[in-house]
C-alpha cells in the first residue's frame, strides 16, 4: 500500500494548502493559517476514520500528518502574497486533493467493510469534507454549491476504484485510475464550466419571497 | 424493536427528502441531491452513534440506509419541480423526520446508557442535527434560528419516551406516543406560528453597531 | 487530577454561558438556550474524545456535564436581558473557557498519547471548537476570523502545558500555568486589539470580483 500512503500525504498537503490560501484571503495570522490547513488537510480523513471506528484517528496515531499541514501552512504564509490569483490556485489544488482522497477513501472503506457502496461513500466523504469544512469555517462561498461538477467527480473516482478492484487490479493501480478519472472530470469542470447534463429546476425563493408568499410566518411581534 | 426500525427508515427517508429539496432550491445536480440527502438523512444518527461509541456507525453496517437516501434523492430530482412550494414541503417533511428521530434517538440512548437525561439529549440530537447540517451546507436560513418551536418539540417527544418507558410501556408504544407529541407540537408551530411563552429579550447588536458602540475593536490598519 | 476536573467543569460552564448569550442575541426560546449552551459547552470536549477514541464520550458517561450546561442556560435565560453588553461578556467568558479548555485538552491528549504534538492539537481543538460551533450555528461573526489573537492563545497555553509537564511539573501546576498564559494573551488581545506581528497579505477578492476577473465561471445559463 506504499503508493496509497504517498497519495494520502500528497492529498493532505494540497488540501492543507487550500486551507492556508483561504486563511490568506481572510488575512489570518500564522496560527490561523496552521489551524485552517489542519482542518482542511485532515478533516475528510478524520470523518472517514470516525464512522469506520478507526480510533484513535490516523493523525493521532501518526502525528506526521499534522507536521505536513503545519509545514504547508508556514510555507504558504510566506509565499501566498506572491500569487496572482489565490482563489484559482485554491480551486486547482482542491481538485488534486479531491482526486487523491477519493481514491484513498475508497481504498480504506473497501478494505474495512468489503462493501462497494460504503467504499464509494467513504471515498466521496474523504474527498469533499475537508473542503466543505474549510469553506464553512472561512466563510467562503461553498465549493459544494458552485455550479460546476464537484461531488460527482469524487463519486466517479470512488466508483472506478471499486470497479477496478473487483476486476482484480492491485490497490495502487486502482488508485491511479480513480485519481486520473476524478481529476480529469473536476479539471474539465474548472476549465470548461462543465455541469452535469440535467433538468434545471427553478431556484428556491429567498426568505423575503417566502414571507411575501405566505409560506413562512413573520416573526412574532410583527403584524401578520 | 420492529416498529423502531420502521420508524428509523421512515425518518431517514423524509429527512433525505428535505435534503433533496434543499438541493433543488440551490439547483444542484443529481449527485448534489444524493449528497445532501445522505447528509440530512443520516447526519443525526451518525452523531448519535459516534458519541455512544456505536462504531462502525449504523449506515456503515447497514448500507441500505444509504440506498434509501439515494433513492429518495433520485425520486425528488425528477419530481421537485412539480411542487408548488418546496420550502413549505421541506418544513413539513422535516417535522415528520423530527418526530420519528426524537423517538428513535431516545430509544437508542436509553437502551445504551439507561440514563433518561442522556436519552433526551440523544433524542434531541438525532432529531435536529441532520436538519442543522442541511441548513449549514445548503446555506439555508437555519431552522434552529426560526422563531417557531423546533428543538423544543424534539425535547418534549424525547422526554415523553423516557416517561412512557419508565411507566412500563413497550418501546413501540413509547415511540408512537413520543412521535405523536413531537409532531403535534412542531406541526402546530408551523401552522399557527407557536412560540414558547417567553420573556423576549432584545436582539443582539450586529457587527456595525458593535463597532460603533466600541464593544469590538476595528480591524488593525483602520483608524481607532 | 482534581484541579483538572474543576477546570473542566468551569470551562464547560463558561462556554455554556457564551452559547446562552448567543441564543439571547438571537432571541431563541429557553430550549434554544439549552441547546446552544450544550453545543458550546461540550462541543470541544466531544471532538477531543472522539478523535482519541474515548467513547462513549465524557458527557454520556457523566451526565452532570449536561446539567451544568442546562442550569447555566436557564440562569442566563432569566438574566441576559440585564446585561448592558452581552457580546462583550460573551467574548470575555469565551476567553476564560478557552484558557481552561486548552489546559484540559492538552492534559487529556498528553495522557492518552504521550505526544506533545498531539497534546497541543487536542488542547487547541478542545479550546476552540465549542466557540466555532456556536458561531456557525448561531450565525454569529466567527470568532476564528476576528482580527485579534484567538487560536494562538490556545496554542500558546497548550504548548506551555507540554513544556511544564516535560519539566516535571504536576498536572495541576502545568494546567494553571497554561491557563494563565492563554488568558493573558487572549485578554490582552480583547483589550488592546493585539494581533500577531505579521506580514499582512491583501484580502481575497469576493465572488463578484472573481467573476469580473474571469477567475471563476459565471453560472450556466448566463452569457459567458
Amino acid at each position: 500500500m506504499n503508493i496509497l500512503i504517498l497519495l494520502d500525504f500528497a492529498g493532505v498537503a494540497v488540501f492543507a494548502a487550500t486551507g492556508a490560501l483561504a486563511a490568506s484571503r481572510k488575512q489570518l495570522d500564522i496560527v490561523g493559517f496552521v489551524f485552517l490547513a489542519c482542518v482542511t488537510g485532515i478533516g475528510g480523513g478524520t470523518f472517514r476514520d470516525l464512522v469506520l471506528g478507526h480510533v484513535p484517528v490516523t493523525w493521532v496515531r501518526n502525528p506526521e500528518y499534522l507536521l505536513i499541514c503545519a509545514a504547508t501552512a508556514v510555507l504558504l504564509y510566506f509565499t501566498a502574497h506572491m500569487m496572482e490569483s489565490r482563489y484559482r490556485i485554491l480551486l486547482w489544488l482542491d481538485a488534486v486533493g479531491l482526486a487523491a482522497f477519493c481514491a484513498m477513501g475508497a481504498a480504506v472503506g473497501l478494505k474495512a467493510t468489503g462493501s462497494p457502496a460504503i467504499a464509494i461513500v467513504t471515498g466521496m466523504a474523504t474527498a469533499t469534507f475537508g473542503g466543505i469544512l474549510r469553506d464553512v469555517l472561512a466563510e467562503e462561498k461553498s465549493v459544494l454549491l458552485r455550479p460546476e461538477i464537484y461531488v460527482s467527480a469524487a463519486a466517479a473516482g470512488s466508483a472506478l476504484y471499486t470497479i477496478a478492484d473487483a476486476a482484480g487490479a492491485v490497490p495502487g493501480l486502482s488508485a491511479l485510475l480513480a485519481m486520473a478519472l476524478a481529476f480529469a472530470i473536476r479539471g474539465g469542470a474548472l476549465i470548461f464550466g462543465w455541469t452535469m447534463p440535467s433538468y434545471r429546476a427553478r431556484a428556491g425563493r429567498n426568505e423575503a419571497e417566502l414571507l411575501r408568499d405566505g409560506i413562512v410566518s413573520p416573526p412574532p411581534g410583527q403584524s401578520r
